[in-house]
């Protein structure tokens, strides 16, 4: 693995699972192979998880961990090429990244999709730039469209505490107020569209209509419109907000019927609840499923230390 | 000790008090017990001090350090219990508190008064939220009522300090324009009360009338108005602001003639000057009280690392 | 070396330019040098390279490292001494030098101008205050007239990438709309002079008229306002905008013919150009240099984590 972008950067899925749950099996088996190694952790955006657990997992492998929240600790950056920078961008991301690249031996970078422009945010920029310039391993700790980490954290967790050899996993849209990223969403429907063809997963889309992910994510993911047929029978139910791909950035409705409840999981198979978090109690979902025997949150959430770990892990053996 | 959240937490307070002298005299002696463990600190509020000398007291129990400011480098945390999440907090502490309890063996708190309902920063929500959900032990780092490290502190450089066995120390409040929490002051009255039972010292404090502290807090010290009469042969001067207890968060005087000033000093048995840090020079001490021998200010300053560390170092080894 | 706050720290500057190279060579040569010490940076203002090089630098050497951005993670400083504290700031820089100084055994300062008053910046006030108050060694992160840190890095590279025993270095005044502090031009006036008197460069300046650096900066250094004659011959074009010294703090001009293009760089000797970055694209350097063979500038800025372990390494030799 050279850079952990997005799934197309993972060549055996099964074995980078296994290689999480073994790090969380036994964490610091693998102390050495950071030695004199150093991880930068670069955030455009606020990050609480991905903050802590990245950190981590690089200091479970021994790495040294450096930490800049751009625009605070510095200042912003310019992902466009050939422009006169005359604007409030100081630096350029061809500078920022090579002499980043230059003190650290792997990058992680945060940095949402604005949810402006569509194309400019699928465009994956930020990522993609850092990716050009900086000639170490780049780690995507969530970008415009994608969240791997996640997702990684997410097979492990479904991988823990599936009770059948091939659970059915629903994605359900819950609703929200504010104009949410579709990353999470993306990259879920992207990982488990790969563990479905794998033999892994039944896996089953819910939302409303306007809600469609992008083409490229949902792939050909089932789409069930009914909401009450999609959780019948579900082994594990992840719930997420996203705002419009096709009306891009809008919140089409927030009818509160979307939020999960205890009625909505009784439909399932006793199925459990995930949902990457930060969450909005009784918003987006009931506080009884949230702090009820078949919320999965709080082990979803502390699987994120896993997930970074085996990705680490497997950027290190290849540097 | 499970957490440290207040001096009820202290089993043996005189051993603990040595604990932190034994560290500053030998400071990497423990160096191994925090090997692969790590301490999370969580700062709702500014900090340098509190910061900085827990850090260096985790450092050199060999703990790793993981540092966020929230509100900054994450976004704010809902404390109520049951309610619709539709405004400004994006995540619940039950999540918050759970979660980085997966990451940290050991999370520090810093989270101020709000000085706007005294019921509310009286019940230590943050704090309670985050030890009853959190699974790790909790440790204060300045809570809406208390500040433990800081009275601890305070102790060991009295224990240091003191020219008789039963020194007679005075907490004296001093002017200010902005309204400023109670926290160190209730903290140094519930610690000094214990030391007064305990035989090692005689505590008395000094203010103007409508600055009484609450009750649970104040216990039984005397409370003597007249300053000067309370200055009279002090081997130590505690001086600090706080707002109102009694007219919640209110400044009900500036009064000049409570700064500290040499002739304050001079009424003293060549007393000891202390505080808390930071001070507003001239506002609330003299200059000349700062800079000459009686002051004590930067050793307790420097005294927190000690303290920490000997918090820390009892709580590793219960962990 | 005690502290590290000018050229004037500097003893055997072509041995601290040498070991510095040697930790590129071999950067964990020393690391055992630094063990159970700590470093304290303290940013007063924003920072990428200065942050992490100094960062990286540091742990290379063995060293802890705590990082506090003042204003943000703490509160601001007062640095005049005998005033009333009855303003914005909440602590004297005499409190938290001293006590940082007990936290830390080396303390990094970044504190910019603030080009309002000539006087006031020109005292350095928060590095002399922190040098006097601290008790420990201080190192210059960028104070609000010098760079010393980048500086070095200066030589570093120009020492690396020389062709002729005795190469000719020109600083040339970039445009730029917003006025920008003297104080890396300073630096590297004053080191690049010293450097001329010991044989190792010819060392030139061009501006425009009205930006005369400094006398005690600009010494005997020779200026050549025709750009073209400034730059015949040169092997190295050190690029960097800074605003006006007698006219203080003003933009006097932001002709763009004084930004360097490749037709300027067609004057030199296939000389180098070299900027201590961030750098605005194409208003002060255009894209063609800055990406051609020429340009040193990321080399320079990697440098400067040599830089830095060279000076931290001199520091903990005679701690």
């Amino acid at each position: 693995m050279t850079n952990f972008l997005s799934l197309s950067d993972v060549t055996d899925l099964d074995a980078l699972i296994q290689s999480g749950r073994d790090a969380k099996a036994n964490p610091f088996a693998d102390q050495h192979i950071g030695k004199n190694k150093t991880i930068g952790l670069i955030f455009f955006n606020s990050s609480l998880r991905t903050r802590l657990s990245t950190q981590k997992a690089a200091q479970n492998l021994g790495l040294n961990v450096m930490i800049m929240n751009v625009g605070q600790d510095s200042w912003g950056l310019e992902m466009e090429e050939g422009v006169l920078m005359n604007g409030d961008k100081a630096e350029h991301v061809r500078e920022a990244a090579a002499v980043i690249g230059r003190y650290c031996d792997i990058i992680g970078i945060r940095a949402f999709a604005e949810l402006k422009d569509r194309n400019a945010d699928y465009r994956e920029q930020v990522m993609h730039q850092f990716a050009k310039y900086a000639d170490v391993p780049i780690v995507n700790l969530e970008s415009a469209t994608r969240h791997p980490l996640q997702s990684l954290a997410d097979c492990i967790t479904i991988d823990e505490a599936k009770r059948v050899a091939r659970p059915k996993v629903v994605l359900t849209w819950l609703p929200h107020f504010k104009p949410l990223p579709q990353a999470v969403a993306n990259s879920f429907c992207e990982w488990m569209n790969a563990r479905a063809q794998a033999g892994a997963v039944e896996f089953v889309m819910t939302h409303p209509e306007g809600y469609e992910l992008a083409p490229e994510f949902a792939g050909n993911a089932r789409v069930i419109y009914d909401r009450a047929e999609a959780f019948a029978g579900a082994d594990f139910i992840y719930g997420k907000n996203w705002s419009s791909y096709t009306q891009y950035g809008q919140v089409l409705t927030q009818d509160p019927s979307w939020a999960v409840t205890m009625n909505d999981m009784a439909l399932t198979n006793n199925g459990k609840f995930m949902h990457c978090l930060p969450v909005r109690r009784n918003l987006k979902v009931s506080d009884a499923v949230l702090d009820g025997p078949q919320s999965l949150v709080i082990e979803q959430a502390a699987n994120r230390e896993w997930s970074a770990q085996a990705v680490l892990k497997e950027i290190l053996k290849r540097a």
